[in-house]
């Protein structure tokens, strides 16, 4: 994390979009993981995955308890994104249980390194405290040792996964984008944007070169 | 709970077997509730589904703790136990939302106060242990809400639910008999066993009551 330095700054949302964005996202990624674990085969990667859904709940309890410190009323700061990000895990979830546990490892790997990223342009201890709970829990570490584990078995996954975890990206970084707040001057915007994707992507990169998979 | 008195016994399993069954059961509450999450079209419903995957989670840490504890291997203990829980939520979750939520509120209900009374079996504190993590959070509480104001918003609900939840008990009996431990002289387990289920329906009915719905 210390390689991240760019901040997004003025692209970021108020706080009320910003937490009703993200609560919504971690109610997909809470689906997504228990998808992958109710699909899983043996025990050990069912306990790995609920344990992710256990830090996954433990980060949208945090932005839930914002929501109300904030006394903003969550049906509205939520609806507002439930389609889009329902939308979003459609288009990533995988059919088969390997890829499943491909998309979580992508998609919250990258959008939490963005959110991260994007809590710097909400005001001091807000912005603070929810990334703290961002990155509270190791989310990655079991997701990778499934993969790990199972290209192991079978080294035949390595290219469908790499495939499957490159088609993840697209989608991936659209979600990113639509949580930003863009100006008519689109170039200056551009030229925010850009420094940090590459960043995001560079992130992405070293956890795919992580499973020996090229991003 | 105060009615709830008359003991298992020598009918419960030995400890491996009780965690293990116990957690694998676990793991199909957390699918089942977070599927009606993913299915549910209020914001206010998801986040209420949210917190009771928590309590369900919670409750689910510490049956895979206490195995730790043991110095069990959870592929073991769980293992023989994933087909049986497996199937039993098949026939149990239920097409329409609203199904999925009675199943979740008659199932979670049931099997909660069945293995409450069934931890009373294991040597002490282990049996306390169990006991208190089992009814650590209120997750009933939560579903009758939800369950309550769909009725309310639609009353034709009410015998559709009242059909539903009476078709749910019978497989919910047969996964709570499951866990016991039977012997050759039958006729002595079914005298221990017919009260405790007498006692079980009768808080199976209370719950349906507080819905206004027939059990």
């Amino acid at each position: 994390m210390a390689a991240l330095r760019v901040d997004l700054g003025e692209l970021a949302p108020a706080p009320d979009v910003f937490l009703g964005h993200c609560a919504a996202l971690h109610l997909t990624f809470i689906e997504q993981l228990t998808t992958a674990m109710a699909n899983a085969s043996r025990v050990a990667d069912k306990d790995a995955l609920a344990r992710v859904v256990g830090i996954v709940l433990d980060r949208y309890r945090v932005l839930s308890a914002e929501l109300e410190r904030l006394h903003l009323d969550k049906t509205d700061v939520m609806q507002p994104h439930l389609a889009g990000v329902e939308e979003f895990k459609r288009r990533t979830e995988g059919g088969e249980w390997f890829e499943q546990v491909a998309s979580a490892h992508v998609t919250i790997g990258f959008l939490t390194d963005f959110w991260v990223r994007l809590s710097g342009g909400l005001s001091g201890e807000l912005g603070q405290r929810v990334a703290e709970a961002l990155v509270a829990g190791d989310a990655q570490a079991p997701l990778h040792r499934i993969l790990e584990r199972a290209i192991a078995a079978n080294p035949r996954l390595s290219s469908r996964l790499a495939l499957w975890s490159r088609r993840l990206v697209g989608d991936t970084m659209l979600q990113a984008r639509s949580a930003l707040v863009l100006h008519a001057d689109s170039s200056r915007d551009e030229a925010q944007i850009e420094p940090v994707f590459t960043e995001l992507i560079a992130e992405h990169t070293r956890r795919m070169d992580r499973l020996g998979l090229t991003a």
